[in-house]
């Protein structure tokens, strides 16, 4: 017990220190450690274990669309990076220069991409010249890096990992289904494998992606009532286009402009997992995404027959498709107990050898820490609807905390008064300006607009902060 | 037809210029092509489909075998790619240097990795405390950037894609060990799923990794009788555990160095199957990594019924999880058999009025060319049966060239010969002295060392060179 409760110990409570918890919670599970290149990060194997079941079930949903995977090169010249006036004003202050190849000066100098709209656009121009080498709906997952002077792990840090899916389409009404098509498949995979309840709608004017036209965004609720943007969808219209000269014949045999869109989920969303699900004991991971649901942990295996028995059952159930492990370490139970909870594998199965006697095997649920004695000839029948009731639990925890901290404000005093108290997002309307924003924002200290909510019933007709007619009911919340 | 012959056309026919066949192929299959970044490949969705169906195959393999996945920076500082005295030489030449971050001049440069061993090591040197934490078994599926002058799609460009294994061990035994065992894996990998033959062993003290002690590599025989090497595993002994400090105390309390390997397989490997495979037609990919296993062409398909039972057939196909597609586009036949057989899929399958009248389809291997009419109700049991016997034919055809084109000689006279008259391997004894190593290169117009065949028998009791007593059976071979 004493080892059991240092480990425990180790974590400080989420309501003492939320952001101290998240950096516990990152360090004893594991999942990445900042390196010693200042800015970026080590994904050690526990993390980036996520992310590989985060990226293979993305990329199923992706390809079920008819995306395409390409890679396309980490450099972009400056040139390059220079030709569409929104894009690189967004990003010219965040770029790594390399100066040098070799041993040699270069004459132009290169950035590390930051994201490859460029890239994707300078190919095409070279690529696309009849509407039947339309649409192209690719997609490539790689690193991308940002200046950024400050760091958290995943939340950010200079490289991070990603999906930035390019799409390029004959008609505007194609490329604008495509934009929504892709902010739903991220809405599913999130909703549904993350069981991480969302808030989404449009960016406003200001905090819309550098170039884009309209930015569909996903937010979640993180457990100190703070929104987390999760993934983006833009929709490009012509304008990188027309800066790149991507134009095609119709059938017609006229030239016409061509559409774009771009689309990208990042490690930022394992952020999300660990402050949405996580608790006091550490790491909470949904069954659909874990890399392994379950962990045998033999007990007494010093008894006859314990050892034998726990590795029938570790066999049977792997055999049978699931994720799971044996802890045959020599460390004591208590303390084995401890660090599955730690790690999020959602749940543990304990056997010893009353148990074997009984013909049974003792399941405890990682998020409600439920006991459960479970016969051993129903194990393999059972565990999957266990996870699959863990996983449906997760979402409605999830989405029951944040139904219950989303307030709505009528005026600016409302607004301030709640964000004062409450942690959470608060719904009011909005005219539209984008100094009533900024307005917001400081007299809230860091309300941000984080979407437009089209299809929701207004509150009032006028805007929460200048009092003149509201056009957009939009969430607000403070935001990592 | 006429459309037929203009495909086939644009193709350099193998013996007239490998070279311009190569590139044709690489071309015409829309493989890669080379970006508006000098130097740099754009991976275009053919070409990245195999490159999945590679990482994906062989990460199974890694992950039997104990590998764990992570990430570490594109970027190294200059300092710390400097502690190794060898490393350091051997990149230093070919590294890019970032100078410059968001509007700064940076304090220290960093080079883009050209290859990841210092980074694991300053990772593991934080990390390893105790024999407990031992053994690590790492690898990265990522991107690395060498500035190289000259570039050819798949076979040498600056930024290249690969995996990175990076493995740190309590012993000498254990590392040794690992080392090999990865070689192994790479052979079976590329022998069985690839079905291109090798031949493999060390490399010579001159042609080994820039700080190992002993690099073990697989070697292809290319249609010109060149060699490309095809993967590589390095044993480090503790160079590098010295140079960083990775130490680790033992069980019985006694500091001890640790031991490492590495070991990489990038997308050269592409480039092994198109000049492992090919013919003048184009593309051949072995059915167990080709994106697709059959292309489904109806035929005469305006008449009624034709499109309704090819898509039935592309179902059937699909359901039973086989890697197939349709061509439904207005192209002719001859021209859509033509680009079926350019881009390399394994077979296709004709479906017209006829067939369905007689209850039929007809097969053609792109491997042979063979025609086969197959049962209707039997194409699913026979299709997969064809698929496995394409593999192996592709192999044993591979595996006979290979064969043919190696060679014995006893003296320099011989090999200049033979060297001067024929394409591919010679095998010869050799001192172990690298100036003989030089003057047989020298004297052979460019036959290097491919690596020295430990369980050979031996030759003669010279070395083929200088005539002093020989050490070692050597394979020699010119190379990519």
């Amino acid at each position: 017990m004493a080892n059991e409760k240092k480990l425990v110990e180790k974590i400080t409570a989420r309501s003492d220190d939320f952001a101290k918890w998240y950096t516990d919670v990152v360090r004893e599970a594991k999942l990445c450690d900042y390196s010693n290149v200042k800015g970026c990060l080590n994904y050690l194997p526990n993390g980036y274990a996520i992310w590989e079941n985060i990226k293979n079930d993305l990329d199923k949903r992706f390809k079920e669309t008819g995306v395409e995977n390409v890679y396309l090169p980490v450099l972009i010249p400056e040139s390059l990076l220079q030709k569409e006036k929104d894009h690189i004003e967004g990003f010219a202050p965040e770029v790594a220069w390399v100066t040098h190849g070799g041993l040699e000066e270069l004459e132009e100098r290169f950035c590390i991409r930051p994201t490859s709209e460029t890239l994707f656009c300078d190919l095409w121009q070279k690529m696309v010249k009849s509407y039947r080498d339309l649409p192209l709906v690719w997609n490539q997952w790689n690193s991308v890096l940002r200046w950024e002077k400050t760091t958290r792990p995943f939340l950010r840090s200079r490289e991070f990992l990603w999906q930035e899916g390019h799409t390029l389409h004959a008609t505007d009404e194609e490329a604008r289904e495509r934009c929504e098509m892709m902010f739903k498949v991220y809405y599913d995979f999130v909703t549904e494998d993350l069981a991480i309840p969302l808030i989404c709608g449009k960016k406003t004017e200001s905090e819309k992606f550098a170039g884009a036209e309209d930015t569909y965004t996903i937010e979640a609720m993180m457990h100190d009532g703070k929104a987390l943007q999760s993934g983006t969808s833009h929709y490009f219209g012509h304008g990188f286009a027309d800066a790149f000269d991507i134009k095609y014949l119709d059938k017609e045999n006229n030239w016409h402009s061509a559409y774009e869109t771009s689309w990208g989920l990042s490690t930022r969303i394992i952020g999300a997992i660990i402050m949405v699900h996580g608790d006091d004991n550490g790491l909470v991971l949904p069954p659909r995404i874990a890399p392994k649901q379950a962990r045998i942990i033999p007990i007494a295996d010093y008894k006859e027959g314990v050892l034998e028995e726990a590795d029938k059952l570790f066999r049977d159930l792997k055999d049978s498709g699931l994720r799971v492990e044996i802890d045959k370490s020599d460390k004591t139970p208590g303390f084995k107990f401890a660090e599955q909870e730690m790690l999020g594998i959602p749940t543990r199965i304990e056997i010893g050898p009353k148990d074997i006697e009984k013909g049974q095997v003792v399941v405890v649920r990682r998020d409600t820490g439920e006991k459960m004695v479970v016969k051993r000839d129903e194990i393999l029948k059972k565990l999957p609807e266990i996870l699959e009731d863990i996983q449906k639990n997760m979402y409605a925890t999830a989405k029951q905390f944040l139904d219950e901290h989303i307030y709505e404000a009528k005026n600016l005093e409302e607004m301030q008064q709640i964000s004062a108290e409450k942690i959470g997002f608060i719904k009011a309307m909005w005219c539209g300006d984008s100094n009533c924003e900024d307005e917001i924002k400081d007299k809230t200290k860091g309300m941000g607009s984080r979407c437009i909510l089209e299809k929701e019933k207004k509150i009032t007709d006028k805007c929460v902060c200048c009092g003149k007619k509201a056009k957009h009911v939009v969430m607000w919340g403070k935001s990592y």
